[in-house]
């Protein structure tokens, strides 16, 4: 299977193909929101029924959150090796609604680039991978390769029902490579590859100190306000430079060696987010630069904060309470209940005395750092650098895939990410969006990914 | 009109007037979002003509908000005093509705107490003395008082358009005194008037530092958090001990006379609050007691705050803004606009350079003080004490009327606040009610009102 090859089919089928992935965007599959799961379920049933078609055989594998859609393709060929491929089908809530041009589950085409929430983040890239198994499965008669497709429901919501699937299913997990396509280019048309992700922590904190909300001319001057005690906790987690002040929240973190960092493009242009994104202030730990900030050193964010009356025009109030959604991204070797249990006690210390405190855990995955050297890297490398014309990059992603550690453990074999993202795609914001220019490239890497691996052996 | 000749009216009439007063309370009069607005317009006609029907001339005034609902009872005795009294029909949004134990729009008697929006504030105080004057009108056939009522349609959103009307209007106002009847009793069945409300500055306050929001792992550790700076800004409003840090936060504040605070009831049972609401911490300002901080002293409040996700599950966004509401309460002789300027100035200053900032002056109202000795407190005093039988108390009011200090200037008479409110009724708060008791005795003693006004000249 060439690269001609590959090239040839799509442009006969790209029309359909579209057709396909753009239908794949129109399922609500939010999986951190309850009351979406019958969606997530029907966009499940449909990718699996889409799987089949194609010539894989597919299990939904029922877990207490979200199920795993498990494809395989059985080589006739004993000795053929196995690649295990990981994807996630849910995607993130699309609010803000209003600041999207169009319906998130409507994709619109603009220019050669597709909106839709999952446009990237992770339907485009598992779709460009799906496409490349449809044109192996129709263009190659005998393929010497086994393939298994892990498909998750709940990436985006903790993956803990994913997490009992993967201990459960162990033994059908075994590979010998696992390519995880869920991540980014080095930049737009740079391959990179991406062989660490941070783990992640996520809890939500609740302070209390009223059993109903107050007015605020009779209360204002009495009861403290649970606003002001959150704001002043949160503030208390960091020192002045901007260095986490929670004891111990550093002690576990690994130093990267100077060998592999020699290895990555810790380059960062501050005029590239501005002009993207509008950021005007950074916030690097003091000492690192902001990549290393973002790729090797922890962080604590506070991704939401709520109290009070927040509605139109203004109420006079007191809550009786405010709350915060807080994470943290880790890296090896901090241990996520570990680092919960620092950051609750010191939060707690920081209220007043009288103030009901409520933490609980969210979900928590540790970091994965990959073999630089190992073939499925290499073999991805080349296969980047034969579509894309350009040498592969090393990167590390400052954000979590919460079960590649654990995944990559069960199948046993050499692990690595890749894809095809880039940081404006606008994944889990407003008019998150995806290039079919560079589906398309992903279709083809996976596709002579295909043919490396089913040559080799 | 004998207090005897009140109880037994009242006897007679009693289910159609709680049967009206009721109806009174199904209008979502809500001032302070838009939405609402076609439903305060109704519930000012209802109460227009209920009013025509009682015998006044009814005019509805229009502003550039809510229209003020003005009506006059004039007497054919051309010497006959003029009494103006003041309340309002809006009421505060409802929300959190699933707090409520039954529709906030729907009253329900438990126990003698109506549970509604506006069952207290205003809608009961107003419908006591809508009650009494049918009353008068009845009982006496030439009354010797010129009675004018002013029923505001925006206290709780800042009575913009009232203050054009009252300037407009200030020959229609003139009054020989004025009762503001929207406040609280001393305690439950301890007869009290309020001799002067704090002031208020409302504001809202954005700061932004991404056109987009962003995800948390990618610009975790690259991008400064509008959550983090926001709460680090508000935590900055207040130094260790709990006092405000603003610079010239307090320099117009006016020291209360050693005399006026021996007749002030300043008693605090921090026990009663937190059996009574739940409130463990409180945040006296340094120096001075939980009543004095509340009457004597201004506040700031955070009464919203907002930032990144708060809705159902998890989303690990970094957002793009955060905002908050604060208000101010003030006394005499804060300048409502100087504080904002200050405020706005201090906060400013707290956050990394490169953040988008943008205040926006809500609304704002100086306190008000009236004096202890004038012939209308008086009055008020002697007929809650006839009807109550304890001596009344003299108070002040953490809250804020807004345009009570413009309605004093522009009716040229003396003022005093009264009421039959307890701070334990909701007002602002989930599960607002009001005693039918205190109904009742508020008739009676606004009926009493009356009588000596008219029996003085």
């Amino acid at each position: 299977m060439t690269l001609r090859q590959l090239q040839d089919w799509f442009s006969k089928n790209r029309e359909a193909i579209l057709r396909d992935f753009f239908q794949f965007l129109t399922f609500k599959s939010i999986s951190a929101d309850p009351a979406y799961k019958p969606e997530v379920l029907k966009c499940a049933n449909w990718l699996g029924d889409y799987l089949k078609k194609i010539g894989m055989q597919v299990e939904l594998w029922q877990t207490s959150g979200m199920p795993v859609l498990f494809a395989e393709y059985k080589s006739a060929d004993k000795n053929a090796p196995t690649l295990l491929i990981y994807h996630h089908y849910d995607v993130q809530p699309a609010d803000p609604l209003e600041l999207w041009k169009s319906d998130p589950f409507s994709p619109v085409v603009r220019d050669g680039v597709v909106y839709a929430r999952g446009a990237q983040d992770n339907k485009g890239q598992c779709f460009y991978c799906v496409t490349a198994l449809k044109a192996l499965f129709e263009l190659t008669k005998q393929v010497p390769l086994n393939i298994k497709l892990f498909i998750e429901g709940e990436e985006e919501s903790g993956s803990h029902g994913t997490e009992e699937a993967i201990e459960k299913k162990r033994e059908r997990l075994k590979a010998d490579y696992l390519l995880v396509v869920d991540s980014t280019l080095a930049a737009a048309g740079v391959p990179g590859l991406t062989m660490g992700v941070r783990g992640i922590m996520t809890m939500e904190f609740l302070c209390k100190n009223a059993s109903t909300d107050l007015h605020s001319g009779t209360f204002g001057g009495i009861a403290y306000n649970p606003n002001r005690a959150l704001a002043q906790a949160i503030a208390a987690l960091w020192d002045k430079n901007g260095r986490v002040k929670i004891p111990h929240f550093y002690d576990d973190v690994a130093k990267l060696d100077e060998d592999q960092r020699k290895l990555l493009d810790l380059e960062f242009d501050p005029e590239w987010t501005r002009s993207q994104f509008g950021i005007q202030a950074l916030a690097p730990e003091p000492g690192f630069s902001p990549k290393e900030s973002s790729w090797i050193r922890p962080t604590v964010e506070i991704n939401g904060m709520c109290g009070g009356y927040i509605g139109e025009g203004f109420k006079t109030v007191l809550p009786a309470q405010a709350s915060a959604k807080i994470s943290c991204r880790l890296v090896p070797n901090q241990d996520p209940e570990k680092i919960y249990k620092l950051l609750v006690d010191y939060l707690c210390a920081q209220f007043p005395a009288g103030f009901e405190l409520k933490a609980t855990y969210g979900h928590g995955a540790p970091a994965f750092r990959g073999n630089f050297h190992s073939p499925i890297a290499k073999t991805a490398a080349m296969s980047y650098e034969e579509v894309m014309k350009k040498p592969c990059r090393y990167m590390l992603s400052g954000g979590s895939i919460p079960i590649v550690a654990k995944l990559a453990e069960a199948c046993g074999g050499e692990a690595t990410l890749m894809g095809f993202g880039l940081d404006e795609d606008n994944i889990h914001a407003p008019n998150e969006h995806f290039g079919l220019d560079r589906f398309e490239m992903g279709y083809l890497t996976m596709g002579r990914i295909f043919a490396h691996l089913s040559e080799k052996h």
